[in-house]
């Protein structure tokens, strides 16, 4: 039985992460760490645990934790994860880190995390892990570098058509739109009851995070110098993105032929599904599971995508256990339906 | 003492209108209709009326109505407005119509809302009632042709760019999300509680009966021949609209001086404000106010507008008493403040 | 392997069971109904279902849903059921029903439903199916009566303390709270999202139909006369049941022994939980499990309750599953966690 | 023109009163603090006050206010509002306090509130700002302890039957359910959109400290010794209370006298309103405005009474602002309307 620990159990996607891997057995959770007063049953910190798991929460200790198990799961925020990463590493666990580590060169991640990255050596190792692009890496990947909420809501719907349809250093125009479980749990009077319900509110336009993470996988992908317009909205729900995708373009191919294209291209994947044409996916399609659903529709010399995910399934954990089964070598949908 | 009569008072529309005429006295309110079983007291269909209005709410009697006011607002779905309004005309009343009625040449009408037009001759008559593009015309109009309300969140914020950034024949992109009060108050299962809570929902690309408003009353206003790429998206607060509007231009002027173009071409507007450079408004600054609050930003080769109103005040209600209070020559903020 | 159909599978307690079934093999879905326009894919319908089941949803046909399956599940409106779950059991076919045509004597259905029962034979060979209190009854029954949702969340809190300190004749008060899928998946202006959102409606006070059931079965399964009185109210979530139960009583024992008497009674049940000494459940520990959890609270002469379930699960579906694993002889909580 | 001050104006009861104030004319705003990190336009803190006050924020300097004001109001946190008060009242000038540091004997105010009173000799001269029951103490106050929330959702509706049916020492039994806007605007996890959100929770119950200020103004007003058992709960809505209370009793006098017996007891108040027989009020009859609806109901040897406020007008600034207007001897309902 592989023994996994899950460190930053506390906040939403490290939950999120125990709930799936106690949906099945076949993995043991060993270990679970997050900023506590003092250890305590996570099922004391969070009743919806009891009966479900008794093990204790502890504040994080790497030995502790490297003793007890073969993988850990890092749901740190960005600039922690690359002080833990490389101790784990050392120790011979296989990281999954949740977070912007190391997904990004370290001049970009420079730029756009402002903190001069302090485990440059272990970025080349980290697989990115989107596992409809790298499944063959991942499976004998050590550190993953798990991908952001909103790209994967962008990169899974642009992949088909970075050949026939994106344009080189043409923009791109993704208008996202997320639940506030996407910024983690927090005190903060911005995420607070009173401030979003009822609200709807754009934040960070062309100047989000996420956007450098869109343009540099894309680019590596494809080939092509992705250029993305990206600009987020918070939404009063708890969970789940949509990103409505325009894309100009003169010569658009048939819609036809587009749906073919995508559907094609996923047709073996099981967690990424082409709406049928006429209907485009909606958040409540995907919500509480890790499929990416995509819409597409052609009108007025334009392309309009829309995906959806949930921002802590396919966006977050659910990718992350994914990537363990496919580390594992195990039904990849194990735990995740 | 001006006396007013709201037809369709049962509607979400309608009663707002009734709650801002209840605001401040100048106006007496003399009839309501609605589609009611029997006749009974407002308040007693709406408790929220009580010790607020003590009149009688019954189905349309087009006589009776006339013959105690002297402007009624229709607040009917569309199609049925085309029927009432001459009736009313003719009898000297002055008409304030919140449908599509009376927005657009018979002939797109036709196209868009799948029904011969039935009062042509009334359609030239009908002023467009934006108060920001047309107040001269208003103050002496017969028939208003009350906006809708994403073209009001659309009209408002391209009005001042007409001439320097909106090009010709270059399609503007607009990602709108609207409140479920948008669609009116309805019997249907797509509008249940269970269906657009903690969802999202993107409907009508490109083919929404808004479009066309839009690009008419651009067109004829800037002399521009204007195209709108129109998504709308259903979200699950109560009241608001927000459009986020992208223009690619390859030369855009400095963001100060669009942000002085703007505040320029408003400043003396009672209901239009342009945000701080750097803040981008969200839906809670106009929420039960008649405010449409636009902001800007300028990255990428594009200009990103954010606009917000709450779709039953400037969207619809707000805006028809505002206009109201146009033609009978008061403040034009009365009652809305 | 099993064959399960489900009868009413395009409203919401319908759609959970599928939801449920499809979690874990074991059993095999071989037919869904629906009041469908013409017969479609399930997937078709509700595209959440997508790479998930590809199985067509009918209108109901008896004969041809009796062909093909071995037991199933009628998810139909209050008075439906009566007519159809004497047919599947003339075929031999084990029926779980989630209306309440089994729960009540026909004479106190009548009183309530408001129509003559017609299958009166029937009522006394089902077995009220809830696990904690009918569990081996459940094993042979042939006809399961599936509780109510209020019911379940107010009987399991009152059955471990029936006999020291519920009082015969003495009235419990029930103030209940519920989500918005309680009352189905329905065209209804009293249901849409205008309506429901930010607002908070008590309805059917001490005259809902779900107090004879508490009441019936409190009463059979104690010997004793229970009275309650019960007040719901309607919530702007979407699931999850809150009963906040008080019962006066001069002569309470003290809260530690209460404590233990709640935990004793469940201790071995896997989907009641007793929450530690100190903390009263909230919707969100339950919400998309099959676990009720109960708080207690001893202050002013009166014993505080609070139980929480989500109304979909423990309330309808996931109770429903239950029942099913129990009647096969499979671990009861296959497809449930 | 009377000049006014609103202290604390950053909160949500303290924007909502400047909110009120900027309604009608007859009062002017002449100072607004709140813990700001610098001094700034108001309406840049809060862009929803652009184009209607253009007044400067700064934080509290008691000596600058009190220079520029005739009244003020106290949107403060309960034990800051003691050490402010009296400096303002030294002074010369009236003061409205919304805090719960005036409501209470100061014995009392120590065991809840956990601090002695500091300003003692003020409590005595306050008046409690109910106007339903101190009307003519209002009009001549120079201190009034504005009500809490809670308890204006319960007195109100308690008050009328004092006499004839509450008896002395007899539980009577509340169980409330507020919004989130009643724990302030505030950094916190449980008040952030993720925790609340499709939640519902029970907290303090029977140990809230809006308890012992119900038991102490109904048991002053009727001279019986009143026992309340009071559990509220928090609801997933922005703004309302309701109060739903169940007083069991032997010898209920007749429905129809009960209901006269409110509607006679409150016929002139302009801010109560009885419900017609049958109708539960709900949270939308009164949210964004002043009034207290209340409904009966007898059923089962009980008597059930909802009552429902918006919490930040009639339980909070509302009836401020109705406060201020009684004692300035204008129009009590001014600005509320």
């Amino acid at each position: 039985m592989v023994k996994v620990g899950v460190v930053g159990a506390t906040g939403y996607t490290g939950e999120e992460i125990v709930s799936a891997l106690l949906r099945n057995p076949g993995v043991e959770i060993t270990a679970l760490t997050g900023l506590v007063e003092k250890e305590a049953l996570f099922s004391e910190l969070y009743p919806r645990f009891a009966k479900k798991i008794s093990l204790v929460c502890r504040n994080l200790d790497v030995e502790d934790v490297a003793a007890k198990t073969d993988l850990v799961f890092l749901a740190l925020p960005h600039t922690v994860s690359m002080k833990m990463a490389p101790q784990f590493l050392e120790k011979g666990k296989k990281v999954i880190d949740l977070s912007a580590d190391y997904r990004l060169p370290p001049e970009v991640y420079k730029e756009w995390y402002k903190e001069e990255h302090s485990d440059k050596g272990n970025i080349e190792k980290a697989v990115y892990g989107l596992p409809e692009l790298n499944r063959s890496k991942i499976k004998k990947a050590l550190l993953i570098a798990n991908p952001g909420c909103y790209p994967t809501s962008v990169i899974l719907p642009l992949l088909p058509i970075m050949e026939k349809v994106v344009q080189a250093g043409s923009a791109v125009i993704v208008d996202s739109k997320t639940g506030a479980t996407g910024a983690g749990r927090k005190a903060s009077v911005a995420l607070s009851f009173g401030e979003i319900d009822e609200n709807l509110k754009c934040y960070k336009a062309n100047e989000h995070q996420h956007m450098p993470e869109m343009e540099h996988i894309l680019s590596v992908a494809s080939g092509k110098d992705v250029k993305i317009n990206f600009v987020p909205h918070l939404l009063p729900v708890k969970r789940g993105i949509m990103s409505t995708i325009y894309i100009p373009h003169k010569d658009l191919p048939d819609i036809n032929d587009l749906h073919k294209l995508f559907a094609d291209y996923y047709k073996d994947e099981p967690f990424v599904r082409i709406a049928q044409p006429g209907y485009m996916p909606q958040l409540l399609d995907v919500v509480e599971t890790n499929f990416c659903d995509i819409g597409i529709k052609s009108a007025g010399g334009m392309l309009i995508i829309v995906s959806v995910i949930d921002n802590l399934m396919k966006g977050a954990s659910g990718q992350a256990v994914q990537n363990m089964n496919i580390m594992l070598g195990v039904d990849e949908t194990a735990r995740l339906v």
